[in-house]
C-alpha cells in the first residue's frame, strides 16, 4: 500500500459495486484497499478477486486510516447514514448511489461534510447513468433553473410503455416484469413512486439550490392507469409517463410532484421508453434541455460513480490550480476511415420504366455487387413508369456505388432518385 | 478595477456576446472590463452599457493585463486564430464558441494553450446550450466513447422537419427558413454540412481522446432530399435527418461523417424536430445516453459560455484543493407547496348510465367549480352505459376534487374511472 495511487474502499458488491470494481481496474492511479460486503461467501462475477480485499465488517472499510474515498453502495438508510458519517468524521470524501438516504438525511449530510471539508458527490443516486449533477453544478451553474420533468423510474416506465404497445392491463404486465426481473416481488416501492419521488427530492435540491423535503413530495402511483386510459391518450395525441415533476416561483415556492401525466407526443419525454430514464431542465439562460439514457444497471450506474470519484481524484494531491479534467486530452491522431471502405444500410429510389423483368435485374446487380435487399417495394407512378423503394442490409459503399453506376445504365431505368443511409 | 472580481474580456456582441454580457451580470465576483466590436456606433440591445467598456480594437482586449479570461465571440478563423494565440501569450484563459476554428486550427490552439499551462473551453461551440463538453471531461471520464450519432444543425433539422411535416419540397421550405431568420441568404455553411462537420471534428476528438482532422470528415447535404423520401422513410418507421456520426473501432480507426439519413422511429434522435439538436454518445461503461436541447441563440448560447467561464472563475485563486462547484450549493429550505393548491389540465374518464343530460350536468358542475372544459367527447360503451372522456383547461386541484364528488353524487354517473393529469 505504499504508493502514490488514490485509495478507495467500497461498501457493497451488489450489482453496482460489481460494476465500479471492474471499472476502476482500468485506473493506474486509483487502489482498490477495502471491500465489505454482507456474505463473504457468496460467489461473484468477478475474476481473479482478491479475498484479502474482503471483509464482511463494514467499519473496516470507514475506519481504515489509508483510504481516502468510500464509495457507499449498499442503499437503504441504515447502516448507510452511520457509515457514511463515521467515514467522513474520519476524513474520506463520499461517492455513493443511495437515492432513499440523501432524500431522507441529505440536508444533515451535506452539512456534516461541509463542516469536516468533505464532499458526498452522488451522480449514480438519481438517473442512473445519465449525466446530470454534475452537469447541473458545473457547466449549468450560470442558471437559474425552475422547472423539472422527468422520467426517473425504469420499472414503471417499462410498465406503462408495455401497456401501450400491448394495450395490456397493468396487472397483467407487471407480472410479466416482475418475471423478467424488471420489477420486484413487492413492488410498491416503485409502483407507488416512492423510488421517483426519493430521485425528484435530491434533484430539485440541487437544480434550485434550495432544500426540498421529502415528506413535502406529493406522491402517486400508476396502479390505477387502465388500457383504455393509454388508448384514450395516443388518440388524444399524447402518452401517460410517470412524471417526476418540481417546480420553483420566484418567491421561493416548490411544487414537487410525482404523478401520472399525459405528455404530449411532441414532446421528448413522450419517447422515453422502457427502462429509459430522461430529465427535462428548463431555465434561464438555457431555455430547455433534455437528458436520458440508463436509469439503472451495473455498468451505466458504475459510470456514474466512476466519474465522481474520478473527479475526487483530480483534485486530491493537485499542486496546479488547474482542474486536470478540464484541459486538452487528445495527443494521438485518429486513424481515418475513408467513406468508401465503410458498411451502411442504404434506402435507394429507383424510377424504372415499368418494363417487363426490371425488379430481376435490380435483384441480379445487387447480387453480383454482394449486395442483400432487405426489402423492395414497387409503385406505379403513372402509366409506364415505376416507383421502386429499396432498403439494403449492412454492404459496403463501394459496392453500393458499383451498384448504382450498374442500375444508371441500364435502360429500363430512368435513375435513382436518391441514395440515402439509414441507420441501424 | 482595483478589486477581487475576476477580470473578463469579451471580443464581439454580436447575439451571443450580448447574451453573455446580460448572463453576467448577476454574478459579483465577475466583472467586465472590455469588450470589442466590429462598429462602436451600432445600437445594442443592452440597458446601461457602459461606453467606456467599448473598443473596437479587439488587440485591446487581450494585451489588457487586468484580463484574465477571454471570452473569443466573432466566429471564423482570423483574426479569431491570431487573438487568441496573442490571449494565451500574455496569460489568459480562453472560452470561445467558434467551431469552424477549432475544427480547423483545434490541434495547434490546444497545444499551444497546453503549453503555456492555459484551458481553451468551448462548451458552446457545439450544440449550443446542452450540456455536452464538460460532462465527457468530467462525469463520463471512467467511459469509453465509441460511437456519436447526433443532430448538430439546426437550420437544417429546421428544413427536413418542415419538410416532412407540410410534405414540401427542399427550396419552399429553404424559402421559407430563410424569410423566418433560420437560415442565411447563402446557406450553403448549413445545408452542405459544413457547420455539422466542423462540430463533430471536435467533439469526436474530445469525445474518442484522439484527433479528428476536419479534410477526412466524410460531408453529405440535404439539398437532394425529397419529400417523396421523406413519405416512403415514414411509411417504413423511419425519419430522415442530417447525421453527424462518427465511430472508433479499437485499433484506432475513425469514421466520422456528416450525411443524410434514415432514423429509426424508435430512436430518440428521430424525435428531435425544428432548430433543436441532439447527441447520443455510446461507450462503455455508461451505454447510450442522449442530451438535446437548443443547438443555438442568444442565451442557450450563453449558458455554455458563462458555465465555461464559471468553471475557470472556480479555479483561479483558489486555496483549498477541492473544486468549490463540487460542494453543496442549497442551504435555505424551500417552501412546499400542497398539491390542492397547485394549478393543472386533466383528463377523465367517467362511466355514465347513458341518460338525457348527463354531458349537460357534467357541464354545470365544471362551470359550478371553476373550470373550463378543453374537450369532451361521448361514446357509447355498451347499452345504456356511455363512456365520457374530458380533458380541462388548467384549473385548481381543490376544485378538481370538488368537481369528482359532484360527478361521484350523481345518480346518473356510475363512476370517474380515472383522474389523470396533463402536462402543459
Amino acid at each position: 500500500m505504499e504508493n502514490n495511487k488514490i485509495k478507495i474502499g467500497i461498501i457493497g458488491l451488489g450489482t453496482v459495486g460489481t460494476g465500479v470494481f471492474k471499472t476502476l481496474q482500468s485506473f493506474d492511479n486509483i487502489e482498490i484497499v477495502k471491500i465489505a460486503v454482507r456474505n463473504k461467501n457468496k460467489k461473484r462475477n468477478i475474476e481473479n478477486l482478491d479475498e484479502n480485499l474482503i471483509t464482511d465488517n463494514p467499519y473496516e472499510v470507514v475506519n481504515d486510516p489509508s483510504i481516502q474515498i468510500v464509495a457507499e453502495l449498499i442503499g437503504g438508510t441504515e447502516p448507510a447514514f452511520d457509515l457514511i458519517k463515521t467515514a467522513i468524521s474520519n476524513g474520506k470524501h463520499i461517492v455513493t448511489a443511495n437515492k432513499e438516504l440523501l432524500a431522507k438525511h441529505g440536508e444533515e449530510l451535506f452539512n456534516f461534510a461541509e463542516a469536516n471539508n468533505k464532499v458526498i458527490l452522488y451522480e449514480a443516486a438519481i438517473a442512473g447513468g445519465i449525466p446530470l449533477i454534475m452537469p447541473i453544478k458545473t457547466i449549468l451553474a450560470g442558471n437559474k433553473i425552475n422547472k423539472i420533468k422527468a422520467i426517473l423510474n425504469g420499472t414503471t416506465n417499462y410498465i406503462l410503455t408495455k401497456m401501450d404497445v400491448q394495450n395490456a392491463s397493468y396487472e397483467d404486465v407487471l407480472k410479466e416484469a416482475q418475471q423478467l426481473g424488471y420489477a420486484e416481488t413487492d413492488p410498491t416501492g416503485d409502483v407507488e413512486g416512492y423510488d421517483a419521488a426519493y430521485k425528484i427530492t435530491t434533484l430539485a435540491t440541487i437544480a434550485f439550490k434550495k432544500r426540498i423535503k421529502f415528506a413535502n413530495v406529493y406522491r402517486e402511483g400508476i396502479t390505477k392507469i387502465r388500457p383504455e386510459d393509454m388508448k384514450a391518450a395516443n388518440e388524444m395525441g399524447y402518452k401517460i409517463k410517470l412524471i417526476a415533476s418540481a417546480e420553483l416561483d420566484e418567491a421561493g415556492n416548490a411544487d414537487v410532484r410525482v404523478h401520472p401525466m399525459l405528455v404530449p407526443k411532441s414532446k421528448t419525454l413522450a419517447h422515453i421508453d422502457y427502462v429509459t430514464n430522461a430529465v427535462t431542465l428548463s431555465g434561464h439562460p438555457v431555455g430547455e434541455v433534455t437528458l436520458s439514457g440508463p436509469g439503472a444497471g451495473e455498468f451505466p450506474t458504475a459510470s456514474s460513480v466512476v466519474g465522481d470519484i474520478l473527479a475526487i481524484v483530480s483534485e486530491i494531491g493537485k499542486t496546479d490550480y488547474l482542474l486536470p479534467m478540464m484541459r486538452c486530452n487528445h495527443h494521438e491522431n485518429a486513424t481515418p476511415v475513408n467513406i468508401s471502405d465503410t458498411k451502411n444500410k442504404y434506402y435507394l429510389s429507383i424510377c424504372s420504366k415499368n418494363s417487363l423483368g426490371v425488379i430481376g435485374r435490380i435483384g441480379q446487380a445487387c447480387e453480383a455487387n454482394n449486395i442483400s435487399l432487405a426489402s423492395i417495394v414497387q409503385k406505379e407512378v403513372e402509366g409506364s413508369y415505376a416507383d421502386i423503394t429499396v432498403i439494403t442490409e449492412l454492404c459496403r459503399e463501394q459496392d453500393m456505388q458499383k451498384f448504382i453506376d450498374t442500375i444508371n445504365n441500364d435502360a429500363a431505368i430512368t435513375k435513382v432518385n436518391s441514395l440515402i443511409r439509414v441507420q441501424v
